[in-house]
Parts: C-alpha cells; sequence; structure tokens
C-alpha cells in the first residue's frame, strides 16, 4: 500500500509557528514521503538525488525566495522532490502527484512547456549557469530584478559546459546567482571519486571567480548561514549531504564500498515494496518526533493503492542491461584484443557491467564528459585500438557531435553505441527520449548506423561493427526490454541494406528497425488484416545505407510505409525514400513515412507511444488515411 | 615579389654548430619567413597565433622530442608555422609550401589523412588535452611508450571541453603529457580579457591537478627550462608570447588599443603586399643578425612569383561581413528592441561590428563557448527577449547540438546566424566546411531552416524570422561573396516553403538555395542546353519545410535535381524528397540529389567545388550520366 501527507497535512505543518529551520525540516520530511510516493507509484524515478537535496530545496521555497526569484534545478531527476515542494505549497495541482510519470502528468525531468512554475526545461546535465546568467541578463535588460538559484549535482561538474559557463558569469559580477551544488557525492553509477574525481571543488571554484561558501546540506542553520550575505559577483554554496539522504539505507556512506566494482542502488528506478515500506517508516518517525518537538500531532498519512502494474510479458528481447549487448560485448572482446570500452558513468545501464569485471584494464570511465569520451578515443583509434564508446544515445549523439566528425574525419573506426534509443521508456522525458540521433549524425561520412530489432540481431550488429564495418558505427539501441508478440527467425549476420522480410509485401510494407516499430508494424499489420489490407513488415536494421534495389523488389507494388521510432524527418523513412529515390525511383512515389511529429512526451511507454501515433492503432489509422480501405469489390 | 627560405638553407641553419637557443630562434624566424611565404601565396591564413607559437613549436622539434614522441596543435590555425618547421626538417615534402590550401597540397588546418607527419585533425577548438590523453592511454595499453606534447591558444580555453578534458588528465597521472599554452593574449577579434577574461589561468591549471610552468614563449631558454624537469602527472607551461610575434607591427602591444571596439587585424586572413614586404624585411634583418652572431653568412632568400589572383566579379553578393546580414540585423533591432545579439568570438566574420557600435548594450560577447552562449540565449528568451545567437555554421550546428535542442522543447523563439556555411571557402579545410548542419539541425521540433541566395533575400529571410516565424531559425550563410552570373529579381519577402523561379522547369529542374548552388545550377543550365537539354532553376531558400505541391506544380514533369552545398544526406535534397513524397507522390520519383559525398577537401574555391563535382560541368556531368543527352529526333 502506498501512502502521502495530503495537501492538508502540508499545509498544517508549513503554518506551524515554530522555529523556521525544524518547520522547514518537517516539511522537507513530508515532501520526502510524497517524493518517494510519486517515484514508487510511476515505478521509475531518481530517488537518491531527489532525497539528497530536499532540505535544501524546502528550505529555498519556504525562507529564502521571494517574488521574482527564480529556482530550478540544472540536474533536473530530482524532479519529484520540486514537484513535492511545488505541491506542498499549493502552486502545483496537488492532484498532480498521483501522476508522476504519466501523459498529461507530471514529466520525469522538469518541462517548462509541460508544468506551471518550472523555470526552465532541464534533464541534460551542465546547463544551469549558462541558463541563469542568461535569466539575470535578460531582466537586467528589461528593467527587472530577481535572483536566481541554481542547484546542480556533483556528477554532474563533470560536463565540461559547466566550467564554460563560470568565468563569464564571474566576468559579469552576476552577484544575483547562487549556485548551490548537491555534493551527494555519488552519481549514476557510484561514488564520484571512483567514477572521475572532481579533486578541490572549493578552490576550482574560487579560481574561477565565485564567491565560495560551504554548508551541510542537511542541516537548515547551515544552509541559510551559506546563503546569507552578499557577494560581489556569483556565489556557490557547496551544501555536502548524502545521497538518499533521510533513509538511511539508501545513504552510501556505510552500505557503498569503495571498491572497483560497486554500484549505488538508488539513482534510478524506484525501490522495492519492502524498501519503500522501510524507508517510509523511518521517514515518518522521525517527522513524528519533529512535529512533537515542534508541539504538533503526528502527521495523518492517506493509503494509496498502486497503480495496477500488468505483469510484463514472457518473451522479451532484452538488448542491453544484463541482455544481448551486455553479453556480446564481451564476447567480441575476447576475439578482438584491440578493443576497449568507453563509458559515460552509465555502466550500469549501458549493459557494461559484465565487461568492467572481465577485462578491468580495457574499460574506461570516463564521468560524465562526453566530449571529453569522443576526442580520447579517436586519438586512441588512431594509436592503434578499437574503442566503443557508451552513453545513452540523446547525450551521446549531440554533446560530441562535432567530436565525433572530427574522429569520423580522420578515417579511423570508432564504435559509437547509444543506448535507452527512442520514445521509450517514456517516464524520463524528452531530454531522455533519443528521437533525432539519425538525424544527427545521419550526415557524419563512412558512419553506418543501425538499430537491431532482437538480441541475435543485436549481437550479430555488433559482430559486423566489429569484424567487417568498412568505417566507424552508431550502434542504436532500445533499452527496455520489449515483447515482440511473434516469433522472431534467428538472425546470425547483418548483411549490410538489407533485412529481414518477417511477412511478406501485399498492399502495404511495413519497414521499421529495433524492436518497439516492428512489434508495432507486426500488430498494425494484423490491425489491417481486418480492414481487408494486406501488410508485410520488413525488419530493415539500417538506418542510413539501404539496398533500395533490394527492398523494391521485396515491396513489389506495395505501398512502402516507413516506421520511425524518431522524428519523421531525418529518421530512417527519409533514408529508404532516398535509397529508393536513387535505385528505384517508381517506388519512392509509394513511400509513406510515419513517426514522431512532436516532441517527446512523458508517460506511461504504452500511453507516450500512443499519444504519438505510434501504437499498432494508430499506426493502422495513418495508413488508412492515406489509403482508404477498399471498397468490397 | 614573395620569397621564401629554399630548403638547402633551412637545413644549413639547423645544422649550425652553435649554441642551441640561438640557432633554433634563428631557425624559428627562417620559418617565419616561409610560413608568411604561405600564407601571402595562399591569399589567406591564421598570421597572428602561427608567428606567436613559432618558436616553441621550433624548439620542440629540433631539441625536445624524441622518437616516439608526438606532437600537435590544439588551436590548429598555427598549421603554417607547423608545415614550415616539418619542411625545413625534410619531414614534409619541401615543395608543399608553395601549395598551401590549394588541392592536394596542406590543408588550412591540419588534417592527419592528408599530410604525413600530422598527428591528428585539429581546427575544432579545445579538443587537444582529451586527444592527448587518449595517444597516452592507447600507448600504455599497447606497451609502447612516449610523451605527447599538445599546444593551445588562450582563447580556446573559453571551450567547456577543455576544462571537462583537464581533471581526468590529472586523476590518471598522465605525466607524458605536456600541455603548452600559447598564451598571445589575442583571439579571434581582439584581446582575450575583452572578450571573455580568463582570469587567473595557473590558478586554475593548478586546481585541476595539473603542475604548471611559466615562461616567456619567445625566449627559448626560458621554454627550455619550464620544459626541463619530470611532473608525477600532466604538466601545463603557459607561454607567454605576443600575437604577430617577431613582426612587430601585428604585435598587439602598443597596436592594438584596450577599448570595446578595437579590433586584432592579423588574425585571419593575409597581409597587403606591402606589409608582407616590411615583415620580410624584419624577420630577415633580424635572422641575418642571428647569424651572423652565430658566425655564419646571411640567409639566401629565393623570389617567387605570386600566384595570378583573378580579380574577383564586381557584382557579388555579400551576405554578411559587411553585406546584407550586416545591414539587417541592424534594421531589424531598431525595429524589435527585444532583439538581442550573442557572439562568439566572431564579431567581425559574423557581420556583427555594425551591429555593437550602434547598439552596445544589447550585445552579449560570449567568448568561444558556444553550448555557454545558447543555453544563456534559451533562458533569455524565456524571459521575455529575442535571442540572435551567431557563430560559424560548422561550430553553432554541432558544439551546442543538445543546447539547441534543449531550448527548442521550451517553445520560445531564438534565432541562429549560422555563417560560413558550405564548401567554400575552401582554404581552411573539413573542421570550417559546414557542410553537415542541415541534417545536424534538422530534427529539431519547430525549427526552420532558411538559406538565402541574395543579400534580398538574407534580408528579407531576417525579417521573416522576426516577425513572422512561429518558432525558431536557423538562418544558413555562406559567407564568401559570390557572383551569380546573372541579375536576380527583387527579393522582397520570403514566402514559407516556397522560392523563386530563375528560369522555367524543362527537361530538369534544378533546386537550389544560397548563392554558390544557385549559380552552379544557373551556369549548369546554359551548359546542359548546349546537350538539348532544358533545364530550369528554383532558388528555394527553405532546407526542410518544402511547399511539396507547389514545387511539383513548378516542376510539371520535369526531373528535379537538387543541388546541396551538403552532405547528400539530410541536406535540402531529402526535405525535398520528403515534401513530394507526401505532397506529390508521383514528383519524388523524378529526383535526383546531388551535394556532397566526401570530407570536404581544401584548396581554392573553384577548386574545391570542381573536386566534389559541384561546379556547373560536375553538375552537367552527373545530371547526363542520369539523362542521357535526347538522341536526335
Amino acid at each position: 500500500m502506498l501512502r502521502y501527507v495530503p495537501a492538508a497535512e502540508c499545509e498544517r505543518i508549513r503554518a506551524l509557528e515554530a522555529d523556521p529551520f525544524e518547520r522547514a525540516a518537517a516539511f522537507a520530511d513530508a515532501c520526502r514521503l510524497n517524493a518517494l510516493y510519486m517515484i514508487e507509484r510511476a515505478g521509475s524515478g531518481h530517488p537518491g538525488t531527489t532525497l539528497s537535496c530536499l532540505d535544501v530545496v524546502s528550505w529555498l521555497h519556504l525562507e529564502a525566495m521571494r517574488e521574482g526569484d527564480r529556482y530550478f534545478s540544472s540536474k533536473g531527476h530530482d524532479a519529484p522532490g520540486l514537484y513535492a515542494v511545488l505541491a506542498a505549497l499549493g502552486r502545483l495541482d496537488f492532484e498532480l502527484i498521483h501522476r508522476l510519470r504519466r501523459l498529461d502528468g507530471l514529466p520525469g525531468h522538469p518541462d517548462v512547456a509541460a508544468t506551471p512554475e518550472v523555470v526552465t526545461s532541464t534533464g541534460s546535465l551542465g546547463m544551469g549557469v549558462s541558463k541563469a546568467r542568461g535569466f539575470v541578463l535578460a531582466d537586467r535588460a528589461q528593467g527587472r530584478s530577481g535572483r536566481v538559484f541554481v542547484l546542480t549535482g556533483d556528477g554532474e561538474l563533470q560536463e565540461g559546459q559547466f566550467w564554460e559557463s563560470l568565468q563569464p558569469t564571474a566576468n559579469r559580477g552576476l552577484h544575483e546567482i547562487t549556485m548551490i551544488v548537491d555534493r551527494n557525492k555519488v552519481q549514476s553509477d557510484t561514488w564520484v571519486d571512483r567514477v572521475s574525481d572532481l579533486g578541490d571543488l572549493e578552490a576550482k571554484l574560487r579560481a574561477f571567480g565565485w564567491t565560495v561558501a560551504q554548508c551541510d546540506g542537511h542541516d537548515l542553520r547551515s544552509f541559510a548561514e551559506a546563503l546569507a550575505g552578499q557577494a560581489p559577483g556569483p556565489k556557490a554554496i557547496v551544501a555536502d549531504t548524502r545521497k538518499g539522504g533521510g533513509v538511511s539505507f539508501m545513504e552510501p556512506e556505510g552500505t557503498l564500498p569503495r571498491t572497483e566494482t560497486a554500484l549505488y542502488g538508488y539513482h534510478s528506478g524506484a525501490p522495492g515494496a519492502d524498501e519503500y515500506e522501510r524507508a517510509v517508516a523511518e521517514i515518518e518517525a522521525r517527522l513524528n518526533e519533529r512535529l512533537a518537538r515542534l508541539g504538533a500531532g503526528p502527521v495523518e498519512l492517506v493509503e494509496a493503492e498502486p497503480p495496477e502494474h500488468r505483469s510484463a510479458p514472457k518473451e522479451r528481447q532484452g538488448l542491453v542491461k544484463g541482455g544481448a549487448y551486455e553479453r556480446a560485448i564481451v564476447a567480441q572482446a575476447e576475439k578482438e584484443p584491440r578493443l576497449v570500452v568507453l563509458d559515460a558513468d552509465l555502466r550500469l545501464d549501458c549493459g557494461l557491467v559484465t565487461f568492467r569485471a572481465r577485462f578491468p584494464d580495457r574499460f574506461y570511465e570516463c564521468g560524465i564528459a562526453e566530449q571529453d569520451m569522443v576526442s580520447q578515443a579517436g586519438a586512441m583509434a588512431l594509436a592503434g585500438l578499437l574503442p566503443v564508446v557508451h552513453s545513452f544515445a540523446c547525450f551521446l549523439s549531440t554533446r560530441p557531435n562535432e567530436q565525433i566528425y572530427n574522429n569520423a574525419t580522420e578515417g579511423t573506426k570508432v564504435i559509437y553505441a547509444g543506448s535507452l534509443a527512442g520514445l521509450v521508456p517514456g517516464g524520463p522525458g524528452h531530454s531522455h527520449q533519443s528521437v533525432r540521433d539519425i538525424s544527427a549524425l545521419g550526415a557524419v561520412p563512412g558512419l553506418s548506423l543501425i538499430e537491431p530489432f532482437t538480441e541475435a540481431e543485436c549481437e550479430a550488429a555488433l559482430e559486423w561493427a566489429v569484424h567487417r564495418a568498412p568505417g566507424s558505427v552508431y550502434l542504436r539501441l532500445v533499452s527496455v526490454p520489449w515483447a515482440l508478440g511473434f516469433d522472431p527467425p534467428a538472425i546470425e549476420e547483418v548483411v549490410p541494406g538489407r533485412g529481414t522480410v518477417l511477412r511478406p509485401a501485399g498492399d502495404v510494407l511495413f519497414v521499421a528497425a529495433g524492436p518497439v516499430m516492428v512489434a508495432a508494424g507486426w500488430h498494425a499489420a494484423d490491425l489491417l488484416a481486418e480492414d481487408g489490407i494486406e501488410a508485410g513488415l520488413v525488419a530493415l536494421p539500417w538506418l542510413r545505407d539501404v539496398d533500395g534495389a533490394w527492398l523494391a523488389e521485396v515491396a513489389g507494388g506495395a505501398q512502402i510505409v516507413t516506421l520511425d521510432n524518431h522524428y519523421v524527418t531525418g529518421g530512417q523513412g527519409d533514408a529508404v525514400l532516398a535509397a529508393l529515390a536513387a535505385e528505384a525511383p517508381d517506388a519512392a512515389a509509394r513511400v509513406q513515412k510515419i513517426g514522431v511529429t512532436e516532441v517527446p512526451k512523458s508517460g506511461g511507454n504504452d500511453e507516450v507511444l500512443r499519444a504519438h501515433g505510434l501504437d499498432s492503432a494508430g499506426i493502422r489509422r495513418q495508413v488508412l488515411e492515406r489509403r482508404p480501405v477498399p471498397s468490397p469489390s
């Protein structure tokens, strides 16, 4: 059973006539309960970083900020905490706390276009201080005044943009800006100092011209003291916190060994049911102690049924974490001694735990520093290694975009593996839904782009990339284990430009890559059969270099409908169209492209696909719009 | 008359039995003469930064480096100096010094795929230390040893990737790496401390865990001392130099005022003939004094005719510097008070000098920090301003690619103006030839991409972007003033999705954007007329959102040939194809895409267009390959 602090209880705590520090600490614990409720109900979120900053975020909103001030989190994945605070203050419709990571609810990362009171969209790391400067300069230019409080993570500080943004902010003397570093010491995988140690952070910030204060981010007196006083320019407060702070078993000290292989368990996802119960019990007890000290009665929680989670189908294609890629990268490394792996603090999520354990000397952890990682890989390739570079597709295709091109012009081979590709998971929101990567990398010369739809095709794709690809390769990987709904054929190798015919072409031929769109195409074909339209399906892993003559032959006279888990512009559909226009022009006149046309929505996987018209029903509808149901003859 | 130091004279100086510091200084001056010769002969280059580091580069190559060591310049635009040194040492075919920035000669920036002895391709700033780490880690992994000397600029240090790369390098204790900062104190436009002051550089480098030494970069004893000694980890040598060092009138101290508006005159381009003569005279006299002190005879220079420069045609479309955009951005700012300009140290080259002078309070100089600039602009837009963001297209579309997307998801309006778009100028080489920007930005939702072909269309495009565009706009601008070879019609406004019919469709209809491709299409149509093929021409400024129905109507039954000053993948051709496939499918079967298919070559403008088959003859050839000459009836 889930439990939350209702609006009236939040208001009671906020309105207590009491010492403001004690009151804010109680308020923060109430928000902890609600943030955990939201994450548990959603089934995913970032509990560790949400909890670490909640005292600071509560204090800012309760006591520090004035009309005209702005607050936002640069790291962004602490969004549930911010939502809990805003809801508790009545600044956000309280009912939204039941709809974290649901369609038309609260996005997994802050989204200025989706949620009132959110100041800017974050979730791509390192942008916070740049944005803060933009706000202040725009305000000054328009005769407004107001302060900006920007929260950053500590792992986030590995990003170059963060350092790029510091000195110009100091040079302009922007005293309106206070940056709070939530130094919880643990990033996505593990301890910051095991991933990519930040060194003497305070000395660095000072060297960039900022005034620096340090405090205990769970001691609000300490934080308030650090906040006090006007600096001549921007001020940084390094708030020492504990990741998962306030839930003892989520706090790393004493639970997360400082070994090379230990991984922190509460960065993302949701706690198990037992863990959730223990966490709630601990926070509730502490909150009630605080309330008792303030002369107030205990908190009354409201119980809520967890939403019904449908059990996942058994037969799913697991491509990344613990799946095909996790196995394949090890198998390829056994065969190819030049292969080395580079990672940007996503060892777990990119399926590299096994590789790291098996080949510690061939694993290079780069931290959240994608540009540095990619240029480093380029030099490694020049010096004779075969680097395989990892991050989420949304980051890997964009942050080091120029660096990938620079490598490509050198004529070496580098393999880029971008996981978390496409619309799903829909929970994290558009900063993490990679639906622009094919376009962003599509014109990189000599780069092959491949997206497998089964575990076997994933293994074959990596085999091809390592041993047969003439140049560099971008491997696009859906991370969510996905049920196809049919038994795929065995795939032993990938053939450049060609794919697997899963259903023969009829009136229509669907062309798709990756498990999500191949499955959608399969089910849409079933639906269209009921409309009297025969639809075939090709799983085509090549996202750019398509064998147009082969595809035209497979299609026969069918209408060719491409299904893109990507913006319809610049995706596989454009590649299919271009190949046909060059090699089988008549077929080019029969292409219909279906794909993402709007900024991705945050929500459950099924509801997001549906909202974008990329579930089987939506695909059927779009096909019928272009090709009406044949009238009965 | 141009003059250079021949190979034998270089060898004589190098082989003098003499004090190594004096000898190296003489050698460096000989290289100065040859570097200036190369730049003057090429008609373009980066004299200031080439001269500032030549003492250091000479010393490294003559005395410091051992077998297995690597040297490269991260800033890259000092390439003529490196070429001069390598040629003087016999490590590069000496005859190549006559072919700087010529096809199959020496690229404007170092290119590992084009020139022996070049270690890695540079020209995109901030990548040097990342690459150095890659080399060292790859060497270690393969049991090799060797040091890496990497040279950086000081303006370059504004790039975030530089700071991103420092700490991981220190954390790994990579003592093999020595970074030399050529602190010449002037970046592209003017003094570094007027653009975006670096603050206490030595303190910063130390805070990132590097051992730091400082020296006079024109005093080789001082530099050698700084080089000496082994640090426990990576070492930074901050070499204080003078931009244009060794040519008194190119040195900024005393010649470049520290005012807001002063611009340094020798960052890029080539000195005027008189200036060249004065520079040579000064260096030659100093070199002869050095040689006399070493007991050696004076240097004997060889005279060379400058290559014949064809005088540029009078009627050219000047879109950027001093041209249409320079005027239009001021005109729009007069009408739209919310308009503010952001620049990344390219005030001169992006046509912003007039704006800066007219609206100093609305001009935000961001330094070479594109990610920071773009995120800052995003916040400004949220706060009610209309930011117009500037850099070269190659950088603006890629380095802040994720930041541009982040802004786009916020639903605000930001205008991005990317100049130096396309294959020409061909001199700087592929790091600066922006032929991937349409693709890199093509899937950004809500972003309109426009490329004007005349001054009038440029003004109309900005007018549309500021006043009528529903969302953000990317303005793609060819910087080289370009002769169309015909009188273009007046264009008073741009109409979304549509263009200007310059010649009616016949057997063929060329579709192109921008002056370079429109002119090429015009001339190709003339050539095809001789083959009996009638070709029409549409100047279509829209690079993504094309009115397919309109275009199909204009085309009639013609073969539609798109001409892309961009990789043929992901360029305007794909947009045309997509629009036709959606709105006029039959016409989609008649599309032929012509564009860039290989990494751009460095060379003269005409020879680069010819090499890529994008001159009128190459276009004619490609059309005929697809559509043979009609046999006489």
